[in-house]
């Protein structure tokens, strides 16, 4: 069974309009309401699983002449399939999307102005996401879930390696929201093609906000093609600095972890940058443990000197700019802490950079002096993550410095209002003199 | 004497880059060291009147044969002369810059992951903004204060009729930073030209943030042109909504005032609403105030016929989506809020919208479906401001719904970090099961 979607012969752009006619509809609804649809849509992909994993099994023989001639690696593919496992997952996650706090209207500040004029600083949705990703369909759920608990309608472009499974995914969706009259169909929209991408972003009246998930190189088409804001990280070259005072046994396993506890991952470091009056002690254990591991260890030239291995890879200049996503590590030796400070500043990527040190002085000053997302003493840059941080979900992690940073969670899907209540309150009465505000800060 | 720039042979991508190792240097300073500047600088401005008069002098008769062939609107010379009066306006308003609470290092967020592994989320600088400005110098010294008091590097470019006011003003505030060898002179620079803007707008590696003040004209071009993320505000139409259960008298105040209080001003309402079962008894009594104003009232064709009066002008289409910015208010009859909230949706520019009610759940339903930067009940639109809220100064009013929302204070000016501290912790422990995290919230 084959699942053509149901909407191609339609505009992006109507999609969008009926989107963010959706969209003031979510708008309205309670945390309840919102919940018990999360509910009954998690219900509801465990109820259509052979329905998902036919369409599913649809894409997977669709792959096949890609996977013999190895066109598409066997990761993607991997992530591509979908199975019972993975559709309780898919679930799960739902339930648990459902299960957050309620990022909407939450007072982030009052101000009595004067008597009787009181202004509120309150949560609500963007409006319309869009999100454009690769592969895996189980981000359709995901990101449909993170959109309705934040009252937003949500347009999707997965990758065409996926098309039936998405396709199916937001059909069962669709489905179940069909029986809550209260939610509009058009809460969530399925788009097809790269046209229909380049499309998608020049809707800036009608889509508040791009998130692209997936390649650097699907990243920064977006940016570069979007009127829309992008909320999204290009790159994640990050470092591990052990300082002169640092903690030998800490500084070891805060550079494995960071290398090799995922080394796909953003958050993985790249970069171990190594204080020279530590180096002759740190460099040859942290090498041992590195290649037990199978890490590719590329050094300056001061490192290959001084470990003297067969082993070391001369780096040249493109390693410190390169996110290896695998398990190679550049290593530089640096004079001074400054020295490495500098480095990051011309080579990071503003994402997540730690400092392994026990003297505090140089703690701080690494921490206020490096500009990135997250700044780290003595741990590991792979807790860069929306879970870890105790978001609960995570969007994605932003390398912007504008709206969200560093990893997004519901937070990252709504704006704020401002309320201000009165009682035929006029300017010109302060303007006279005849009247003064107060600006008292008020308790929530 | 003339005040040529002092930078004029230097690319804009110099001084971007300049501006940018400044910013390090601004991020370092304490709240005392930035209000000590700006303090200094705030005398410094009134120690150099005499220069700044005369380099106003210049200008102004530069602009002579503008006035005279009636290419420069006196609005706009008056707001180019500088006097006496007007040195101590900036000056003051720098000291009351001083006078703000640190926008920096604030604890947005603390949270224990677990023992011994803390993460707060603390408020930080951009680091290089760009201010795009028309005519009044008087912006240099407000901008530059509000960027130094957070933290970072600022990059002006102002009207060519202010060339030398501009000049002169930068220049003492550049000599007055001299005195502080913590504070790098790049802290500020000037440009000169529309091609210093173009080539501005492309340094997004440089500059976090553009701000363009002034002209819708020039606000639309900064936005289309630039690379950079842009805080601003395309229009203000605003509208006051008076409701079937309106107070007469509080309809009566808040029309009038959101209209003539300060027509100009990008609060103030261009479009008036009125419930069909109120507009016998409140159209007539508002005309006559508005007209007393000298307001030309533009109508629907129902407002027309009720009125029937010769000095109502009918509106037509693009009535309904212009920003007067002066006394001309267009009227419009409707058979229910929600044709209020429909008309609002369609030519509102999400700034700033008022419901004049006393029926509590009209008001809500206002306030939470009418996507605006500010919903107001029973108030004046002009209260849509960053000194009557309270923020003590205002850089603009934005529009956009990512990063500031509506009037924006010190906080535009600010992004944020996470800073993790551990004592040797890594990801691996707590995915084998060994460790939990905790995610206490922390207080204060």
């Amino acid at each position: 069974m084959t699942y053509v979607p149901n909407e191609r012969s339609q505009s992006v752009a109507h999609l969008a309009t009926r989107a963010r006619a959706a969209s003031r509809a979510l708008a309205r609804l309670s945390n309840e309401q919102r919940n018990e649809v999360l509910m009954a849509v998690a219900s509801a992909i465990e109820d259509n699983s052979q329905k998902i994993i036919d369409a599913n099994a649809c894409d997977c023989r669709a792959a096949e002449p890609a996977i013999t001639s190895g066109t598409m690696p066997s990761a993607m593919f991997a992530r591509l399939r979908v199975n019972e496992h993975g559709i309780s997952e898919m679930a799960s996650r739902v339930r648990d999307v459902a299960r957050l706090a309620d990022p909407l209207g939450r007072r982030l500040a009052a101000t009595e102005l004067d008597d009787g004029l009181v202004l509120y600083k309150e949560s609500c949705p963007l409006g319309v996401i869009g999100i454009v990703f690769e592969s895996r369909p189980d981000v359709v759920p995901q990101v449909a879930a993170l959109a309705l608990k934040s009252g937003n309608a949500v347009l999707l472009k997965g990758g065409m390696e996926a098309m039936h499974t998405n396709a199916a995914l937001v059909e069962v969706w669709r489905d179940c929201l069909a029986n809550f009259p209260f939610v509009p169909l058009d809460s969530i929209g399925l788009l097809h093609t790269r046209a229909d991408v380049m499309e998608l972003l020049a809707l800036d009246h009608d889509v508040d906000l791009i998130v692209p998930r997936g390649s650097r190189e699907l990243v920064q088409f977006v940016a570069q093609n979007s009127r829309i804001p992008v909320l999204g990280h290009g790159q994640g070259i990050c470092h591990v600095y052990v300082d002169c005072t640092a903690d030998i046994e800490k500084a070891l396993r805060i550079t494995l972890d960071s290398k090799v506890q995922y080394p796909a991952a953003c958050n993985s470091a790249e970069t171990l940058l190594v204080h020279e009056d530590i180096a002759s002690e740190f460099l040859p254990r942290i090498f041992t443990n590195l290649r037990k591991a199978g890490v590719e260890v590329r050094g300056c030239s001061r490192t290959v000197a001084l470990l003297a291995e067969p082993g070391i890879v001369p780096a040249n200049e493109d390693d410190w700019g390169t996110e290896y996503s695998d398990l190679i590590l550049s290593v530089k030796i640096v004079a001074t802490a400054a020295e490495a400070i500098a480095h990051i500043r011309h080579y990071g990527s503003g994402h997540t950079e730690t400092i392994v040190t026990e003297d505090h002085e140089a703690a701080t000053q690494f921490m206020d002096e490096v500009d990135a997302a997250g700044v780290f003493h003595n741990t590991s840059t792979r807790f860069a993550d929306g879970f870890r941080y105790g978001f609960g979900a995570e969007l994605g992690i932003s390398t912007n410095k504008l709206h969200a940073r560093g990893p997004v969670g519901l937070e990252g899907l709504t704006t704020y209002k401002y309320k201000l209540f009165g009682d035929g309150h006029t300017v010109a009465e302060y303007s006279s003199g005849a009247r003064h505000f107060k600006h008292r800060p008020m308790k929530d």
